[in-house]
């Protein structure tokens, strides 16, 4: 069964992200430490207890297509009136509109949970809240007070329509069309593949949110706008209306996430499909990039998830399977398997990798936190950057890693992890959807380079190695061999991130082939740093508070120098692979036909 | 479609693997240039043209069991008929007994291509050979002359039954009995699992291999007898007899490989299921592992093959999907993305892995040949040392790849990959099951560690050692970026793995938990390293050969430099966590409860 972590949550929330600087912002005064830890409870058992259980079955009995309807896996319909009855959409959505105004550092913990016990799940509620987003970031006061408070209560549910076949990374190649009517209406037209819950029975209503083009839009990027298109059109008073001209023609057959309906939907093949603007013609992408910071990050969360349940599920088998005897003779009989060292290995490493993902992503939670409620602007920007700057680390490490996780899962099972009862091969097939999906990895990697990196001319970079180079100092002033190992393999990181940052900002204009082959390692170089330097962080605060809890914090202290010894020694191979590979050479030295 | 790279393969056998020399050895004569081309050509067309259109048949209509029958998915028994009619099953074997007598250095490539087509189908004649091999080892000459035959015509195949519930990876705990009847023949009973088409309808007769215990057997592994135990009794003129008591209950619902089943066997049932003694009472283990470096090695193999496959399903997808404009401001216009540079860098790492791990295995078969041909004793005994080094590395190190390999297969098809019709998936899904049977990656590990390290004072490590350094020095008489690299990086690969040697022999005895935590950390180096040199040789092969084929030879440098710079670093990233490490610490600081 699923146990939230809850005790490592609320240590990384409180010793590594700052909850209590948060709950003294303005707005931050719901979360105080009792309401903190009871929001925590509550979510951990309705996951652990409802959700989780649902799991399996999702993966048995999936989202099942009937004449343009989805009907999802039995249980579901009841579990989702339950999640959206106990308030959990709106934990971090604004109290003026129905939601519970806490905290993202708050609502993130409740995220992971809920991808943890079920991803499939999972992705509903994670795709309303990006609607919600883009309603809050860009609608007009009229559309924020329509649809957002039914998209909390789960009356209705949300979706993002991005996606078509021509269009996947290459948003510039969108072709829906939207035609103005006069009344302020549009007619919407087009194909839309990849529509994560884009058609369902769990709710009475769905809100599709649409790129398209307007018939005066430029060409590329700069000529797509958003809709609103209900399944259902909305009446004035708030109730539903006619049947909209969408329907969903197909959904897809997966390697995971199976219970979750992949929809094509099709837009307008029956007259047009109503739709209204979102803010202004044109601004469309733009919109979305804001929001899709959050989906982005909720994609990390469900790569931290996904791998927390494979190491609990796999810690469960190591310690009930017995097969031989210890290597050291400490046993004259066959022992579990957890008394094996290379078993210990598998663990250490999806406990430490999981960890520090954790850890990076709450840390960058309370970053959009303080962006959002410091007093100071100048404070509120720099928080701001580095939120940004976060986010596709958090997208693209933590799900990358979430492979490995979940790979090391199968393989701690032996045998039984290749057989599907066992539930480590679910987790493996559900993962391999994480790096792809809300821009896969070298997406990301491209973000952090384009926008993330360079634009600030590395600025928010900087500021990062600079706090690393603090915190190697402050491991200095410690004893021991973990502290010792820590201080030594996150310095040698910090100058392997610090050689890369300073590549990408040299060479990208002269050499851009150079540097974007280098893309994807350079942001799984970030990750596994700064995710160290979390490590490293927490083992300073475990030092401090041992004596409160001496198996939870030596724990702590123990995991983060496995991290040191086993993790961030690849840091260096990916600066050579990055600056010492002198770029774009081995990798672009063939011709296309040479492949 | 899979089109076998015969190209790479007979520069490989020829150039790293001495083709040349291994025809001149006693038994060799049939290999001449002409023969080889020959046969990869037969086989490659066999492959492509038969077995390989019916991979996603398997995985969408697997095996099926009724009623204690096992019906193989539809096509499959004619495909295996024409499979065994063209002789492949007998390529490796001796003449004798209706083999080809072909060296296995040209069995290899052969098996490599059967395994890309189809690898739940190549299972098949896999088991079989382990089966050949086991009789051949220790069978009498009536044993022999009664099954090889009959299983190299295919008219029977083979089976390996050594796993029980209890007893995986510690065979020390199997519990199937054997019970002499006074005639020569035993009862066995007992209950086998994982029995890899344990069970079929594509060939008149199964010939299980069982591990088995008889009444007056020491406890433990040296306790272990084998069994022939087949599936219809065999009369003393060859013909079939009286079905045998034993009964396929059950087939296992797997992540992959769906078209092979998977068996329970139940021995014994119904009075109990007559089999023969092979060789010794008692020495059933040791027949065992002789004919386990042979299986070990083909599923090595198995994961160069379905690598191998993944590379060229991505390469044709890269070529012909069309999104997004180049970086570098090239095009106006989207392109192919095999212009982005990350999706290089994924190809490129797909392409070199697979290039590095075949040369590597290959010339492992080739050290297989030169043991049993070389006029010389000392030198027979030499390659043999070689030989087995290597074989844990083949198995460990080519499986564990074919995970990253595959992965990134799916990964180059973007969201596509996620869908099963596109095929990228069950490559992912297949492929996850190598690092697990025939001994999992820490069986292997243990295997490089204990026999193949230790034992002989770390004497074959050290060779292979020498013979790096040799090549170092001769990288470093050529010119240019790309030889400099490799030099580099083989020159500090090579250091990083006689650090580990040196650890695991100065360390095993005193603080065995400490190197075994390092043991798989130790197989991933030496699999890296000397994948790495053989690279390393190939390049400097390709310098020489340039004028005859510069496409060719030119793509094979810049493939070596780009495994110089991408993956040899991981070495001292490895022996970092391996030696750096102190070992056991961080691995094992952890008390079973902090888990």
């Amino acid at each position: 069964m699923y146990q939230a972590p809850t005790s490592d949550m609320l240590f990384v929330m409180k010793e590594l992200a700052g909850l209590e600087e948060i709950a003294n912002l303005p707005g931050g005064e719901d979360a105080t430490p009792e309401t903190v830890e009871a929001v925590l409870h509550e979510a951990a058992k309705l996951c652990g207890e409802v959700l989780e259980p649902l799991n399996a079955e999702g993966d048995r009995n999936p989202s099942r297509w009937e004449n343009g309807n989805v009907h999802a896996t039995p249980g579901f319909k009841a579990a989702f009136r339950q999640y959206v009855e106990g308030g959990w959409q709106g934990v971090q959505h604004p109290q003026e509109y129905e939601g519970q105004g806490l905290p993202k550092l708050v609502g993130t913990p409740c995220v992971e949970m809920l991808n943890a016990a079920n991803l499939s799940f999972a992705l509903c509620p994670l795709l309303t809240d990006g609607a919600i987003e883009a309603l809050l970031t860009a609608g007009s006061e009229a559309q924020k007070q329509r649809f957002v408070p039914k998209l909390i209560s789960g009356d209705w549910t949300g979706t993002m329509n991005l996606t078509e076949p021509q269009a996947g990374s290459d948003l510039a190649a969108v072709r829906t069309r939207a035609e103005p009517q006069g009344d302020g209406t549009y007619k919407v037209f087009g194909t839309k593949i990849f529509i994560t819950w884009g058609e369902h029975d769990m709710a009475e209503n769905i809100v599709h949110l649409v790129l398209a083009r307007t018939p005066t839009a430029p060409e590329g990027v700069k000529g797509i706008s958003l809709f609103i298109v209900p399944k259902f059109l909305v009446n004035e008073d708030g109730t539903l209306g006619a049947r909209n001209d969408v329907h969903c023609v197909s959904i897809e057959h997966k390697l995971g996430i199976k219970a979750s309906p992949t929809a094509v939907l099709q837009f307008g093949d029956h007259g047009g499909a109503i739709g209204q603007l979102i803010g202004e013609e044109n601004r469309g992408l733009e919109y979305m990039f804001i929001m899709m910071n959050a989906a982005r990050f909720a994609v990390g969360m469900q790569g931290v998830a996904v791998s927390d349940r494979a190491y609990q599920k796999a810690l469960a088998y190591a310690k009930e399977r017995v097969q031989s005897r210890p290597v050291d003779g400490s046993a004259k009989a066959a022992v579990s398997i957890i008394h094996h060292p290379d078993v210990r290995r598998m663990l250490a490493t999806m406990r430490a990798l999981t960890e520090a993902a954790r850890a990076l992503a709450y840390v960058a939670a309370g970053e959009s936190d303080r962006a959002h409620g410091d007093p100071d602007e100048a404070a509120r920007a720099r928080h701001q950057a580095r939120y940004e700057y976060l986010v596709p680390i958090v997208k693209g490490w933590s799900t990358e890693l979430a492979l490995e996780v979940t790979s090391l899962g199968v393989q701690v099972h032996g045998g039984m992890g290749f057989i599907e009862e066992t539930g480590a091969a679910q987790l493996y097939r559900d993962a391999r959807i994480l790096p792809i999906y809300e821009g896969t990895t070298a997406i990301q990697a491209n973000d952090l380079i384009g926008r993330k990196t360079l634009r600030d001319g590395g600025a928010a970079a900087k500021a990062l190695l600079a706090d690393i180079a603090q915190t190697v100092d402050a491991l200095a002033a410690q004893r021991g061999a973990a502290f010792e190992s820590m201080r030594k393999h996150l310095a040698a990181g910090k100058d392997a991130l610090a050689s890369a940052v300073d590549f990408v900002l040299a060479k990208t204009k002269s050499d851009p082939n150079a540097v974007f082959a280098g893309s994807v390692p350079y942001l799984k170089l970030a990750g596994i740093v700064l995710g160290g330097w979390q490590m490293a962080r927490a083992m300073l605060a475990s030092q401090r508070l041992m004596q409160e809890d001496p198996k939870f914090h030596g724990a702590k202290i123990a995991t983060a120098q496995f991290y040191a010894q086993h993790v961030l020694p690849q840091a260096v191979a990916l600066e050579a692979a990055i600056v010492s590979a002198n770029g774009s050479e081995g990798v672009l030295a063939l011709a296309e036909d040479q492949f």
